[in-house]
């Protein structure tokens, strides 16, 4: 092997020099455009606006060529996103790509490429008939970087074929707040979990280089703090001090920003009292100063006049856009009028803002554009179409969706589902698409069940494919708002019949501030149909669909099965009816703490106080750590036992490694994945430790009976955290290592600051 | 009037005088006997210990003379609290603090007395048959601070008579967190009605100066912080932003350093993974160097040896002395051991902490003990059991319990009772004391019904003793974990022959940790009781005894007629009972926002995006603020209009006084109480603004058809909020005065930094 790393490294070196000359290269014509640009033209293309302003105004994909004029000549912008309606074709996305680049790559005087952006969240989900993988969440189940880096190629090139070239794209996050209703877009509430799939999102999206037809460029977001409003209701304020935002917020940003994403977008809401969009701290002496971030700060929707109608820092439309620019936003996500351009014209006339300033920003996404081939070539490439492979999507999605799911519980192995079974599939989710696949589903709330795929399954029908059409029962209505509905008397008849319900809970399709909900229990309309299902004493097995941890408490104890999928997309029923009829052996292991009282909200990562129960004085026995199911439960249809967990060395100091290693035996009766994950604990330290912390996890697969030593290497860095003086330490004393039921002391000696 | 005033202020200047006089006499005392001190002394003032290591074992009052030595002659302890088992009577408290005095006084190388504290929390609870006050968080809700002064001086006059000079109250924390188990002991989560109320209480301790019979020192708590924990659980971390912190936290704090407190408790939980025992940076530089506060810290109940056991920031016992006193602590509860004094003494002499910063404590603390008198007379004081007046205090009691009960919904105006009514009293607060009073009640946990005075009513009794015993059905059980194991047979029965349910629920007595809850909704036993008696079709008046809002919103619906009395305490029921039969007219107002949903937790002061409802688009229409009850709800049997508010100016500037009147009129039936609320609401700010404040409240009383003109002051100052240099400045622009339905706008034209 060390041929073959010696090698790759020679490799690196090799790309990183032509990548370093390409670089200077690009720089050269960047500034030499930016020289012929007039100030209007600079502003222009710190503009964004949607879709809509260009199409005819009856119509949800013909170009209106006045319009489009208005906004490519007159008001010379240089940025376009979103879909109008519902998901386009290939074909009408081409001519829409094709004829905004021709206005404005012919028609205006120096020939600048428009850069069109998109919400591909999950898959490519405004080209119509995409394949869509499992929410990020479900993703974060799988605790498989490797998935989250396929899925994000695939829908890199598919993005790319349309003619699109920047994903706004991955969601860093951390879900740490169950209401918020973008909760499903977060890779969960642990810091190294989300940082090691954000990043491998964003290789996914941009390894190939930017010019690649296999590329687009990524949007880190919302930077910063978005994902825990203190109200728990979207785009609402947090407050989050110092050290909250550098021990868990940031460091995915930052691994993003080293792993060289493109973009970021803006968080729209606001901490401690400052819109982020007007945070000179967040976006310029953070972003830029410390994290080293060179790419395009771009708002969110409509966020720079925001601060004028709802934030109230800036009392005109005006002093929001200064104050925005003055902050450090490269481009405004207008998105639906020219205000930003016209304001931020008229300011940087009157000298309000200077245009070196703007030039900052132009130069970037200029730069951006060059980097992403827009001058060589504006138009939608051919190269990229002919990567798309709609059945790799396919198999990629199912893999995803498989790794995801995720069994909770199984007493006396209800699951898998006998051979031959008749089953009775019932709640709002089991015939159902929308719930499926929620958020940013060829439209944006995914409620629109016309505009899947034909071929997309329901639960049900991924039951009836599996298990026989004539063994499938179900009456079950996809109306979360009438799940309470049914007739008990028929339910009762029908179970009768069946040896199973499969009872399908859980939340329909939603988006962002549409998504907000006032109480994190499961509503009691699905309450009363579970009781109700209970009640016919048929076993019954819960599958939840669901995009956050929605609090079943009251019926969980006299639930056999319960299996939780998140928002498994396009292939998510095949997978769902394999692992209940045990085709498929299921792995995935929650990345949230699922709660069992809607007060009782404490994370897996808590502080030692959080877990003492007064019971169990002065221990650390973690009594009060008592949610309904932990941070990376997850059971299989075998049995794993872990042993052996040995540090190589005692003791170890600044500069050295710490090797661990552990034994992992299958030793149930089938094989299947499972995946190790290594915790550390602080014994003590100058900021209050927390009581474990995830540091690493690989995932493996062992057939029956097999075993594995798993190794983990961790550094000092990886153990540090943020000090009082804001500053990342690993401080000398007592460490334990973690793994399952194993547990090894390790002394570090050498107190140092990263 | 004008005579008066100045007769006022002359003497005022004269008191000041004489103040600063014995101030300097007494810093010449404290140096002398200073001088005199062995490390081991002063070690021992810094130390505090509970009653229970002075007592025999097997007794709960009666001291053992060899501990007793122990503890004052060899290990020199400066301070003792608390109390052992339950409530003594004055002759044992007599016996107690005389003897304790006695050996201190005499048997010590420089006769310092002893210290002695009690948690005397809503009354002079640990004095057997002592009267008790609604909790803070009814006072609040009465408005009325002038009852508190009242209050907190008869506590501190029946404290003294006791013999006890120090009085560990009163509560600043802001009631933010409504899952916090000491949200009861709270003045609600306004800044200023915080501010009002717990300056008026420490002028009720103190305001006669401390030699006084009718004062004690008063113990500003818990500073700070400890009000909000994330998780809800008592003792847990905080993670405060310097915003938040300073703009909602620290004002009652800064106000009662003003006003003159003379000790600070800690708080035992954590800020942003620093404890608060910990925090040099808010125990000396915020509380000594800007709040300029001169008086003795104390730790909380165990909480210098947690930092090692529960916090884990300091490796070993020693070390977690070591860091406290640093941090600025000058004395430490132990309290169930001598360690805290063996491991400082160590230090001293090993020179890890210097004499000169033990000095600063000790000063501090033998200055307080002259301050109060203890030099001159430590024993109980004759002149102070003169002034007790126990009929005062119950008077006191009943208008306080009358003034905080809230009627919260009075649908066709069910309530009052008619005449003669019948009535069926259910509910496990229907026949039960503990709830009324909750923590701090002859006991801890209040939750000891033998230890109440006999004399004391339940609501029940309350009820019987207005309506007759005849008119009074009730077969209420006390037993909160059965409330649902009722017999739904009888009740329907009963209800048969009565007029009026009254369903008294809530929550039965906690005080800190073990009042901990999972979940806001109240339980489901007592909703099914609730049910239940709904079901008997006879309209149900809901009393509400709680500490804290639980979530009724599944049944609020249906119930016509809805009263919160929080924890009314002694005379609580007679209060309840005069409300109900329209006696009493109430004019209590929420001190909180009544959540609706556990979920939906937003204050009434929230910022403006909180408010805004996407279908209600840019908008300050506060559509999103939708709670159970709003914060200044109240209903009365009379009702109030309020007209023509004006500002005396339509602009103003620095150093300029706004006045604005508002005309109330009592537009019913019979005469009442209303409290004046004056909001005010920066349109737009550097930091998102409030979408209001409450500044000022004045309660009035008005006869029928009366009317009043009602007048408030304003300063700038008084408009200031906290910016994002951690400044408090006023800045120049629009802002709105609100008073109910009327609005009047204001410039203000010159910005400027407080």
């Amino acid at each position: 092997m060390q041929h073959g790393l010696l090698l790759i490294a020679g490799l690196g070196c090799g790309i990183a020099h032509a990548q370093k000359t390409s670089e200077k290269d690009v720089d050269q014509k960047v500034e030499a455009l930016l020289s012929k640009m007039s100030i209007e033209e600079k502003v222009g293309q710190m503009t964004q606006v949607t879709i809509d302003l260009i199409l005819d105004d009856n119509s949800l994909d013909a170009i209106d060529e006045k319009k489009l004029k208005e906004a490519i000549l007159n008001k010379k912008v240089g940025s376009i996103l979103n879909v109008k309606g519902s998901a386009y074709t290939m074909d009408t996305w081409h001519k829409i790509q094709k004829r905004i680049q021709e206005v404005a790559t012919k028609e205006t005087p120096n020939k600048i490429p428009v850069l069109y952006g998109i919400d591909a969240i999950h898959g490519a989900n405004y080209i119509e008939g995409s394949t869509l993988y499992p929410h990020n969440i479900g993703m974060a189940a799988s605790r498989n970087p490797e998935l989250v880096r396929q899925s994000a190629k695939l829908t890199a090139t598919e993005t790319r074929a349309s003619g699109i070239r920047w994903n706004f794209d991955p969601v860093l996050g951390l879900g740490r707040q169950p209401l918020w209703s973008r909760f499903e877009e977060t890779f969960g509430e642990d810091v190294h979990l989300v940082t090691a799939m954000g990043t491998a999102a964003i290789k996914g999206y941009e390894e190939d280089g930017l010019k690649s037809p296999t590329a687009v460029a990524s949007c880190m977001k919302h930077y910063l703090g978005y994902s825990i409003p203190a109200s728990g209701k979207d785009r609402t304020p947090a407050y989050i001090p110092e050290y909250t935002l550098r021990e868990y917020l940031l460091p995915p940003f930052k691994s993003a920003v080293d792993a060289g994403t493109s973009t970021v977008m803006i968080n729209s809401g606001e901490i401690n009292g400052v819109p982020v969009h007007a945070s000179k701290y967040l976006l310029t002496d953070l972003l830029r100063g410390e994290l080293g971030f060179e790419g395009v700060a771009v708002s969110d929707w409509e966020d720079v006049i925001r601060l004028h109608t709802r934030h109230k820092v800036a009392d005109t439309p005006k002093e929001a856009v200064r104050l925005a620019v003055e902050a450090g936003l490269d481009m405004s996500m207008v998105p639906y009028d020219y205000s930003f351009y016209d304001l931020l014209l008229e300011l940087v006339k009157e000298g309000a803002i200077s245009e070196s300033r703007i030039d900052e920003s132009v130069r970037r996404i200029i730069k951006l554009k060059y980097k992403l081939g827009l001058f060589d070539n504006p138009f939608p490439e051919k190269a990229a179409l002919a990567k798309v492979d709609p059945k790799k999507s396919q198999e990629v999605a199912l893999n995803a969706a498989r790794e995801t799911i995720t069994l909770l519980k199984n007493e006396k192995s209800v699951l898998p589902l006998k051979k031959g079974a008749k089953v009775l599939v019932a709640g709002p989710a089991a015939n159902n698409l929308t719930s499926l696949h929620s958020s940013w589903s060829y439209v944006w709330q995914g409620n629109d069940d016309r505009q899947y795929p034909k071929s997309t399954l329901t639960i049900k029908e991924g039951l009836e494919a599996k298990l026989g059409k004539g063994n499938v029962i179900s009456a079950a209505q996809r109306d979360y708002n009438h799940a309470a509905n049914f007739d008990a008397g028929q339910l009762k008849k029908d179970a009768a019949s069946v040896d199973y319900i499969v009872l399908c809970l859980g939340e329909d399709a939603y988006a962002e501030t549409p998504g907000n909900i006032d109480d994190l229990t499961l509503d009691s309309k699905q309450l009363a149909l579970a009781s109700a299902a209970m009640a016919t004493g048929k076993p019954v097995i819960l599958v939840l669909v669901e995009g956050r941890p929605r609090v079943i408490s009251s019926i969980e104890n006299d639930i056999p099965g319960i299996l939780l999928a998140y928002r498994p997309s396009t292939m998510g029923a095949q997978a769902i009816a394999e692992v209940l009829t045990g085709e498929y052996n299921p792995n995935g292991i929650l990345p949230y703490t699922y709660p069992k009282h809607t007060g009782d909200l404490i994370k897996y990562d808590h502080k030692y106080t959080e877990g003492i129960r007064e019971d169990e004085p002065n221990t650390y026995t973690n009594g009060a750590y008592r949610p309904q199911w932990a941070f990376g439960h997850g059971l299989s249809y075998t049995t794993f036992e872990f042993s052996n967990l040995k540090a190589d060395k005692a003791t170890f100091s600044a500069g050295e490694k710490l090797n661990l290693t552990v034994t992992v035996k299958n030793t149930g009766k089938r094989a299947g994945k499972v995946t190790v994950e290594l915790y550390s604990r602080d014994l003590f330290a100058s900021i209050t430790p927390n009581f474990k912390r995830l540091r690493k996890f690989e995932k493996i697969e062992l057939a029956a009976g097999a075993s594995k030593q798993v190794s983990f290497t961790v550094s000092p860095e990886e153990l540090a955290f943020i000090n009082a003086q804001g500053k990342k330490v690993t401080e000398p004393g007592t460490f334990e290592f973690i793994v399952k039921d194993q547990v090894v002391s390790v002394e570090y000696k050498t107190g140092q600051e990263n």
